[in-house]
């Protein structure tokens, strides 16, 4: 068995979201199905960061193991036969007992925030339209907030698979994007995410930077507490998983 | 009778161009059919720059007079009932005989070209994928040949309603688009352009820079020449007309 690693960019509008799901389109889906017919066996996919329906990505990992021959012009026969919205930017060989899921040591995210009064016909279903009040310097102090290993309960469904709620954040930092100033970015990176968390922890920090929340409630939320306490989550099309770190 | 000056961006792909076309969806089209809704009377508006199909607009100005009462909130009013892909950005009252087409003074436009060998999933229908040998020196020669006057019958179809095919080229310039450096953007300025002057053009010049047409012949076809002995017209989605001066 050979190990490969999958270097993907992805625009999420047009699939309801990373992980296989029957009868939709799917990330993850394109991509096994592309597979098959290159290697002609079914073959499964592992995934650094499962992405929700819409959820970007600029940096995914995957990975897989196959003991057929692998054509040396696989990178070019998966771009050919998936959609012009995925990209396979690399395809290489991977260390033997490489797993793009659990070899990860952190991820890093992006949230795209657009605050121009009317929205660019260019980014819609890529940043999040915010033409409200945004005190960046709360929106500063709610990043510092959340850097650190804290207890992230109130910041995922509370119907969830996940056992361990705590995540440790090394790098939370909000940006100007663009050189006119209309886009804002949020990045954040940890050891791992819960599910909805990054959309949860922008909605809240929106909440705050905008006035109806105070900083000191987020960092209660922060030490543990329940989604409904927490804020509305941010729209799926502002986010990005930007890479991976191995 | 008040005229009044809109400035538009757009993005082109889900539109036949500009100009109305009986059963099509064109930024004239949707505008207009809004500004009557709105205004309670059928308004014809007249544009800087008429764009093709999948052609983009950043900076697009129009111009409409009319003797109705224009409510504060019709800016509001026509991003409401436009497409998502359609931003009215500014809407005011201009000067007495101003017309958005024959006020201007000059016109200027942005090709952008993706040259990653993997195109991004972000950049489609945003960019021309051009993974092919590009020799910028070459490229920045061209782009000096083109600056001043020229007759550029070459660079529109032979089947024209234009009588003049003299243009003044104000600027023509290269440069890197992109941080990383996968978007190189083409800029030019002039005058008035003719009908696909800018696509013949830039198809033109990435066959000199290519290495399979030489500047000379380009030079040569600035001083006249028809239409099938310059390169092919690069694709609409590369192109954005980014402002107008008046």
């Amino acid at each position: 068995m050979t190990t490969y690693r999958l270097d993907i960019a992805y625009d999420g509008t047009g699939f309801s979201g990373w992980a296989v799901q029957p009868g939709r389109r799917t990330v993850q889906g394109e991509i096994e199905e592309a597979l098959g017919k290159v290697l002609g066996e079914s073959t499964r996919i592992v995934v650094a960061g499962r992405t929700d329906a819409g959820v970007h990505a600029l940096g995914q990992v995957a990975s897989f193991e196959t003991d057929r021959e692998v054509p040396g012009a696989l990178r070019r026969a998966l771009n050919a036969l998936t959609g012009r919205d995925v990209a396979v930017n690399a395809l290489e060989p991977a260390a033997d007992g490489f797993n793009a899921r659990f070899s990860a040591v952190s991820r890093r995210y992006r949230y795209r925030l657009e605050t121009a009064s009317v929205p660019s016909p260019f980014e819609r279903e890529r940043a999040m339209h915010w033409p409200y009040p945004f005190d960046r310097e709360l929106a500063d102090r709610c990043a510092e907030a959340v850097r650190g290993v804290h207890d992230f309960t109130a910041f995922t469904p509370t119907d969830t698979r996940h056992r361990h709620f705590h995540r440790e954040v090394s790098d939370a930092v909000w940006s100007d994007a663009s050189p006119g100033g209309s886009i804002l970015a949020f990045e954040i990176e940890a050891d791992a995410f819960l599910r909805g968390m990054v959309r949860a922890l922008v909605g809240t920090i929106l909440e705050v930077a905008g006035g109806r929340r105070e900083l000191a409630d987020l960092e209660r939320l922060l030490r543990g507490g329940t989604r409904p306490e927490a804020g509305d989550s941010a729209p799926a099309c502002g986010l990005y998983l930007l890479r991976v770190t191995y």
